[in-house]
């Protein structure tokens, strides 16, 4: 009999997520049913997309209900098995809930969760550039944003997990790359240690003046996390048939008033420009190929992982809170227990 | 010797051009050079493009100059030839800017003025169907907007010269069509006359609720001629993998105060659809492509044209403004001369 915590939606949150949002659970995991295994739950990943799935009305997936434990994708630990597909001690990384144990199936087709080679990088870089984040960069980036090599290509958040792993593509492809990130650490890092061309701290001054230093050439794509005056700052400066890839608005989330449109869109006119959105999951018969790809990178040390590790299940109510702060640097992971 | 007439741009205009930001200027016309012609001005096509013509600043065509003729198509005769390539007698269509006199150079590929046929259909619909707002129409509905037969094509302005021709072309490929325009007029005569699906007058009612009640399976092309709240109305029911085509914010032109974004771009994102710019200039080279295509089914009268014709050159100041505030019904033509 194993015992089970898990973090429940209490209410759905108005601006951003407090204490009183969340409900923690404790229940018996139900026994396995034929086909399913028992996960121990190792890393969790942490998301700003998870706020979106707090709210009602539609979208991309249906928002979690009141009462229902947290979407979240994890990665753990096979303890109990009644799957042919998946055997005690095997890793799987899937959407495991805000839990200790995720209980599910694992068919053939892993459509619930895959199997992962926790050789080919550590168990948090699953979650990262192996994971959602990275998948997210690479087919926003190569299917979306198509950059050719020469061309420059900014990007916001920079040192959050789908930037870095955006910017660190787009040198590979041969780009010039621009960062946008929140704090001198920050554009440090991911120009000295990512290598990034150059990083404008948004926080330091006016993003367009930098993006006029950074880009003589203008922005051939730009692959946006942020939204806000950030996205106006850049539609200010793209190029002639510019590709702006929408994955995310992490700056009008939390909003509590209607959400800013881009001011300057009429230059996608000017400059028949094309601005598109992008959802990670429409491209899951395609992951194995990015797994592969950004993992040879990785093995070769051409592009790295960097993780921000919280420790502790019962934490995550204020690890979540740190994400919409800017206060995480690299992918925000929370470690619920220790492999074996 | 040939006295000419012209409208010049005297001030850079604040919100709606009003007439001391023109100066009627008389001059004569200059002995013709090599090459050249002297093309009497017949009918001149008055577009919102223009009102964006006469701002400073960079855009996707460089802005009329202070004591320049203002920018303008037109159709007209040709009156004296030293051009191999045009005879007296032969209609052109052209840039040929406001004034009464255009003498400019014609050449073996009719870069500045291209030959017509006047018994394909009136002068006036060269500069509607078969003129820029056709070539707009055609080339933004089947090269952006990418409609399939059975799809739902929204198109706004829908009695202006650009927006009947879209939902024409889109009836014509099958699709269904809902128009959105002011008043009960207009409404009428796109479904009476040019065969739309239906049309949401926005003077009425919440755009929303006929949005709501003509696309009951949601938009998947938008023919976007306005901008502003039909924007993003529209944007609110979009379907997956839906295009917006960026033709114009007539709503904003004459703004005092910033461009308003879009606030719903954000279902971009959430149905992966796409929002795209485009100018008809990058279409010249396939014009006949679309003047033959066009020109086809006005003859069959599978869809028709239709002209506002305002009589007397110097009455272009108010006439460019009727476009401004709604009062045009079809495409706005300044009829300079009558025809020989």
């Amino acid at each position: 009999m194993t015992m089970n915590r898990q973090f429940r939606l209490a209410a759905r949150p108005v601006g951003l997520p407090k204490a009183t949002d969340w409900q923690l659970t404790e229940e018996t995991s139900a026994p396995l049913k034929d086909g399913e295994v028992r996960v121990r739950v190792l890393y969790l990943s942490l998301d700003p997309a998870m706020r979106g799935w707090m709210n009602e009305g539609k979208s991309y997936i249906r928002p979690v209900a009141i009462g229902e434990v947290m979407r979240a994708g994890g990665v753990g630990i096979v303890e109990a098995s009644n799957s042919p597909h998946a055997a005690v001690g095997d890793y799987l990384a899937g959407i495991f809930g805000v839990q200790q144990y995720w209980t599910g199936p694992v068919d053939a087709k892993a459509a619930a969760a895959m199997k992962i080679d926790p050789t080919l990088a550590p168990l948090p870089a699953w979650l990262n550039v192996l994971g959602m984040p990275g998948m997210t960069a690479y087919f926003g980036l190569t299917d979306i944003g198509q950059p050719k090599a020469g061309e420059t290509v900014v990007v916001s958040a920079a040192a959050g997990a789908v930037g870095m792993t955006v910017g660190q593509v787009a040198k590979q492809l041969g780009c010039r790359v621009v960062g946008i990130a929140g704090g001198p650490d920050k554009c440090r890092y991911v120009v000295e240690e990512l290598g990034f061309d150059a990083c404008i701290d948004y926080k330091a001054g006016p993003v367009a003046a930098g993006l006029k230093e950074h880009c003589p050439q203008g922005v051939d794509v730009y692959f946006d996390n942020v939204g806000g005056d950030i996205l106006d700052a850049v539609l200010a400066r793209i190029n002639l048939k510019a590709r702006i890839v929408i994955c995310g608005a992490i700056s009008q989330y939390n909003n509590t008033t209607p959400v800013r449109g881009p001011a300057n869109y009429l230059a996608l006119l000017v400059n028949r420009a094309r601005m598109e959105g992008m959802v990670v999951f429409d491209y899951a018969a395609r992951y194995p190929e990015a797994v592969q790809r950004l993992g040879a990178w990785l093995q070769a040390g051409s592009i790295k992982s960097r993780e921000h590790v919280v420790d502790g299940f019962e934490h995550f109510p204020d690890a979540l809170t740190m994400l919409f702060e800017g206060k995480n640097f690299g992918k925000l992971v929370l470690k619920v227990a220790d492999a074996p």
